[in-house]
Formats: structure tokens, sequence, C-alpha cells
């Protein structure tokens, strides 16, 4: 379908669309409350009701925790498969006085749904599947279209993580699409080509039984928060880079283009000063510009330390023990748990003399996930982009990790394609969330217009 | 007098001397514990009543808060001053319940007196105005003496610090004469030739106005948590040596005769990693002994750190603030005001890029505290050890701090003499504190002993 025959269809259909949209937001279906486990199940309900209606094969896939609603629609053999993935839960609605209107209960001002989950992720999903749908009734659906919809992606994805067995042999696709991630801003249109991956865990040195009296024993015992020092300290080398044999390993130079490309979203040292109280000092400053070392480089930070007596007046001990957490953020290439073997392997050949070390809470919470540039989903973006908005969009490299998307991508075997139509100014995981109207249509229509140009392509 | 006059003196008047003790020992003088400072009062007012019965001028210091009990005695001119220091307060009792008799009711088992304050500072304290007490009834004393007794030790001294100029007129003395100290064992006769001073200071390391997210701010925005940990770890040097310039300024290397001495109080490292938990690893282990580092070396120790999360599970977080507790311990020679400037000069030398140093509640607690080898009291002090012990004292070199010792010395002008007869099985600050009556008996021949050996080298 053209952008044109998208539109009409839009603007004959909308309030259709935005009553089954509201319908979902009625619902509090909060994840992280048991108190809401029946409100997710029967926003489990509605959603498969909906793709029942779309005429979709549906089916609930039961976890252990919230249900996964999974539909399938088979298209023209040959023809390429695409996995939608979105999720029905939403963050809590707390601090609920600070709404204008109720969070559930779905209310327009000056163009802008309001509610909890208005854009995060019901809004997003509901426009989606929507344009399935006219795709559908227009005769113009081709393709084959699964979509997986979890409960749980405000909490830490549990059921899906927990039941790969039983989702994965029906989750075959070669586009994974999830329409979960925003825009640089309301007039950008922005294709996320990368997330980073995450692997986390806790340190813990241990020397005296007991702090020690620093008169007594300070120059003899050995002193736990200064060895965490060190220790910390050696993880990185004087110019940022990460000292940790191994870590860089699969990692490549990011390319003039890649780099060029990254540039593209812009950043303004003294604006990002302003905003967060810092210079963009951190990490390879020396090497690397801040768009590339957030979005291309990994990282490994220090999330906390905490040794000995740290409050009011002084406590003259040498602190028994020591504990820091770590994370690293991963790029494509790195494989998490390679980086988390390094790590370790770093941290026990510089334990400090006399002291103990104990690693914890160790493990990947997902790997790093990317578009490949020779993907089947680029073209078809970037045409639909460039038909709503009359130019290309800006490719980002996100620093930030969405750890149940690197689960799908590898389990599905599909290329992720990250485009959405979330702003800034959304509020998401905030009071008075909201969605404007207009960015919810022109989802629409790059859905249509994706799935057209993909088919197209496909029979071109 | 001679070993076998005071001997046949104490014997005699033990009924007596055990009574004066023991009086002290019935008020609960307990300074940390604002419900007491009546009973403080009283035991002042009992200490004073004592030393006017002896004879001595006697007089209340009002400082503030606890007041201070000053005597003097006038000697022969030309005789030595001695200043006596002791403290009338005690440590709290908690837990009460784990006291075999009533902390406040002195009582006398198997040779021991057990109550609050048995040894720590009562018993020390009363031997030592008993001896003088039977000194001067034997026409024995012709040195002046001056008593110094004060009602903080326990709780930091505020009155003596706050209250220098009422009484430090009064203090000038020849010998600083303060029965506070242990032996190594009730056998093994103990002179402390030094303590260690303190200077402190918190440091704090601010990055961006709030904790950042990891993945988006990651490799761009500083951590302070890692650049509190490259901070703190380039305080030493990989030898363990303090990396801060000027730090060392005053300190000699120890010579030859001093590392001996040290050395003569033994240390057996495999008993001291049983009873720690810890190898004695710590400070400059490659150079100096363990006795060496800890009693002629100075130190910096690191006492606490607090940034970002700690808890439990992950939070990947950039942390936006850092907090260090430091102290360093001095030596004879250092300055402790100069050793302050420059632990803080060299912190502002390397703060971390794009983070800000603050440095807080930053002082000297105390100077250190040393016996010079020619003092007029080292002799005196020996033959009345190799007296009553058959040998020569270990001479200590002690990690610790007495804060109030190092400005007491120096208002008075006196060498310090720290000798006690207070053993490792006292108990002291903790539960069934006691003080065994050969003990007693023991420091107040020392006492006599020391001033007739210092009244003779006077007159020879």
């Amino acid at each position: 379908m053209t952008i044109d025959e998208l539109s009409k269809f839009y603007d004959a259909a909308e309030s259709t669309y935005l009553e089954r949209w509201q319908r979902l937001l009625r619902i509090p279906s909060v994840s992280a409350d048991p108190a809401h486990a029946a409100d997710c199940r029967a926003c489990a309900d509605a959603v498969r009701a909906q793709l029942d209606d779309m005429g979709f094969d549906t089916r609930c896939i039961e976890t252990g925790s919230l249900p996964l609603v999974y539909a399938i629609r088979r298209g023209r053999p040959g023809a390429p498969t695409v996995l939608v993935y979105g999720h029905y839960d939403v963050q809590p609605a707390d601090p609920v006085d600070a709404w204008s209107s109720p969070p559930f209960e779905p209310t327009l001002r000056d163009g802008r749904v309001y509610a909890r989950g208005a854009q995060d992720n019901k809004g997003q999903l509901s426009y989606v599947l929507c344009a399935l749908d006219a795709l559908a009734a227009a005769g113009e659906l081709t393709c084959t279209v699964k979509v997986l919809v979890e409960g749980e992606e405000e909490s830490g994805s549990q059921g899906m993580n927990g039941s790969l067995d039983a989702w994965k042999p029906d989750a075959a696709a070669d586009v994974l699409m999830a329409a979960d991630t925003e825009m640089v801003d309301a007039n950008t249109p922005t294709l996320t080509l990368s997330l980073r991956g995450v692997v986390h865990l806790t340190v813990t040195l241990r020397g005296a039984r007991t702090d020690l009296h620093s008169g007594v024993h300070g120059g003899v015992a050995p002193n736990a928060a200064d060895g965490m020092a060190r220790l910390l300290a050696g993880l990185h080398d004087a110019d940022g880079r990460v000292a940790v044999d191994g870590f860089y390993d699969g990692v490549a130079e990011p390319s003039e283009t890649e780099a060029a490309a990254a540039e593209a979203a812009g950043f303004d040292p003294s604006d990002y000063e302003s905003r967060t109280g810092v210079p963009p000092a951190g990490g390879e400053a020396g090497r690397f510009s801040p768009r590339v070392r957030a979005g291309l480089r990994p990282t490994l930070e220090i999330n906390g330390v905490a040794s000995g007596y740290s409050g009011a007046g002084m406590k003259t001990i040498i602190p028994a023990t020591a504990r820091a957490k770590l994370s690293a953020r991963t790029v494509p290439g790195q494989a998490p748990d390679h980086v988390l073997a390094c790590i370790v392997s770093h941290l026990e050949r510089h334990v400090p003399e006399g002291l103990r070390l104990t690693v914890s809470e160790a493990g990947a919470a997902g790997g790093a996930l990317s578009t490949p540039a020779d993907s089947p989903a680029i073209q078809p973006a970037f045409a639909a982009l460039r038909d709503i908005y009359g130019r290309a969009p800006v490719c980002l490299r996100e620093g930030a990790s969405i750890p149940v998307l690197s689960l799908l991508a590898e389990a599905s075997g599909a290329d992720p394609l990250l485009v959405g139509f979330g702003c800034p100014e959304d509020n998401i995981h905030a009071p008075n969330e909201s969605f404007d109207v207009a960015q919810f249509r022109k989802g629409f229509l790059f859905t249509g217009l994706f799935f057209s140009e993909l088919q197209h392509a496909g029979n071109a």
C-alpha cells in the first residue's frame, strides 16, 4: 500500500483504532505488583482477542508467571517472516497523585492520549496491530507474521526467559520488529541500529575477621578498602581503556562510516554538561567521541562500592571487607560469557596480598544487538521513513540495553528492526505518560509502508 | 625508698589503699552518658578529697563540660617536677547483664578486683596516688608533684582540649607520668616509648547531579566511584609506601637500635594471622617488620568508602558521588598540620577529570608522642622496673594514639613516661573489667621506686 492509501485507511478507521488502543489502557496491567496479576491476565486476553478478530491463529503460552500471547498469520510460501514483539504490561502508576487524570482512564487532551502505557508499550503495539489489520483487510499482507507479546517487560521478562522451550520453536523469522524505542525528537526519523548488552557481578574482598584498630594494626594488616581501590583502579588504564585481558576480543574498531553515522544524531558537550552536571570526560575520551563511546564501544563501570565506615565523624578502623558492584556494557562481536570470564580472571590475578576475593551475582543480562547493514529490513525501513518524513532516518547506536530483545533475536534468528515513534516528552515510567495521536498515526503509516516495501522487495 | 621499705609500707597499709581505690570504683562516673554527670562530679570531688588528705594544694578547674582536678605539692627548690596524669571517668558498663558482679560494686575474687574502672584508670591512678602518699609520709618526696585528673578521657577529652588556658600555666614539668597503658603480659615489664598521632579527613568526589543510567552514559560521564578508586589507589605506591609528597618529611629511617628494640616485644606472624584472620601483609611489608611498621612508621589508612549502589541485585548506574574517610597515624618528627596539608594537596593535584573534590572534617586529633632516649625519666624507670622484675623492660613503640597525652606533653614541656601495669586479661572497656591486686602492688612499688631514683639522680 502507498502512503496515500494507508492515510485514507487510517483516517476512515481512526476512531476504531483509538478505541482498540484505549481498551488496553483501561486495564491496569502492572506486572511488578502481584495484586495486579489478574489484570495482567485480562490484558493478555484482550490482546489475544484483538488478534483473533484480525484472523490470526492465537494461543496463550503459560510461563510459570504471566502468560505470553502468541499469534501467527501465514503468508505466501517463500515470503519473508516477520516476528512482532511487544509487551502488554506497564510500569506502576505511582505516584498516582501526580497525575492530572487517572492513569487507567485514558484521556484525550490537546491531541495526546494520557494514560499509563499510552506509549510504552500499549500505544506502539496498538499502531502495529492496527496497521497489520489494515494490510490484511486490503489483501496486502503477504508476509508470514508472528506476534509475541509478553507481560513482564517492565519487571525482568522472567516468563519469556524461563519458557524458551515453549516459544522458541515457533519464533523463527527473518525480521524481528520491536516498536519499543524512541525517536531523537518528534521531527527526526530514527532507526536504532544497535543496543549494548549487559554483564554484571558483585566483587567482595575480605581481610580480617572484623574491622581492626587502625593504630594497633595500621601498617600491618591489609586494608580491604585500600585493596578494593587498587583492584578497581586497575580495571582501566590511564587513558580510560578497559585493562582487562580479552575484554575487547571480537570488538572491531569503529569504521569511518560507523563513526560518522554515530555522529549524525549530534552531540553538544556544553548541553551535555548543563543537563547532567558533568563534562563528557568519561571512558575512552582521548580516543573516541561521546557518541562513539556510548554507542559503539564496550564499557566497564563501577556501579557502587561500600567498605568500612562512611558516616559522620571519624572511625579509625582498617575495614575488614569491601564490596563493589560492577557491570559491563557489551557491543556486537563480544560474547557476554567470555567478557564475564575475562573480568573474573583479571580480578583473580590482581587480588591484593592478604585479601580474599569472592565473586557473586555474576551473569549476563543479555548480549548486544545490532541490525546488519545488509539486513533485508534496512532498505524497507529507510524507504518507509523517507516516505513519511521526506528524509533518511538518523541511525542510532544506543548505549542502553533491552535484554529480552537479545534473547528474541537469538532465538528467532531474525534481524532486529528497532523503529519506534516514542518521544522524550512522552514521560514513560513517570506520571502523566502520554502519546501523541499524530505519532500513533505515523507509527501506523510506517508499519504499513514497511511491510509493503518488504513484500515488494521479496517479490522482486 | 628501697623496694623492701616500700613493700613493708604497702603491706601495712594495703587495706587502706584498697579502700581508697574501691571508693572511686563505687561511683558510676560514666562520662559518655549525661545522666551520670553528677556522678562524674562526685568522683572528681572524691579524687580531690584524697589529694587534700595527702597534703596537696588542690582545686577544681571548670571546663564547660566536666571539671579537672588539679593538685600540687611543692618539693625542694631545684628538684625536678613530675606531672601525674589520670582520668576519673570510665567507659559505660553495658551490657550490664554480662557482668558476674555489679559493675559499680567492686568485688574481690581470686585476688582480682572486679568493677568498671578497676584498671582503667581508677586502679592505675590509685596506686600512683597511694605511692605518693607513702613517699610523702616517709619524708621521701622531694620532687615537686603536680596532679591533673580529667573526667572525659573515655569520651574525647573535650574539657581538657577546651580549657588549655586554664591549666597550661600550671602544667610545666620535667616528666609527664601517665599510668594508663598496659604491659605486653603480666610477666614482662614494659615501657611505652612512643605513641603515634592521628590526622583525619573526609574526601568527597562529585560528578553528575544524580546517578546516571550506565547504558546511556557509560563511557561518556565520569564515574565518581571509579575516580575515587583511582584517587585512593594513588595514595600508596606498589610497595605500600605512602605516595604523598612531603608525607615523610621529618621521619627518620629507624636506626638499627630502634628496630632491634621494636622487635624485643616479639611478633609471630602465624599467631597474628590466627588472631586477626589476615597475614601481616599490609603497609611497607617489603621494607620493614610488622613491629617497626606499627610502631616507628607513619601510615595512611582508608577507614571507609561509599559510592553508588551496594545492595543486593544489580543497579546499572554511574554513581554521582563517592565518599572516603581517611586517617593517618603520624610518628615523632612529623608535624600533623603539615601531614594533613600534604595529603590535601596530593588529592587536589590528582582529582580525576570531570569530578570535583571536597575535603571536610579535616583535623589533627593529636601529634605523635615519644620519650627521648636522653630523658631524665628513662634511667629511673629502667632501674625501678629492674628492681621489681629482675630484668630490663621491653620498650614498646605503640601504633595507637592517646591524643590527650600529646596535648599534655606539649603544654607541659615534659618528657612522657608511659609505664602501666594493666594486662590484656583485664578486659578494659568490656564486661567484667578487673585488675589484679598483685599488679596494683607492683604499680605502687614502681611509682615509689621511680620517684626515689629520680630524686636520687637529681641530687647526684
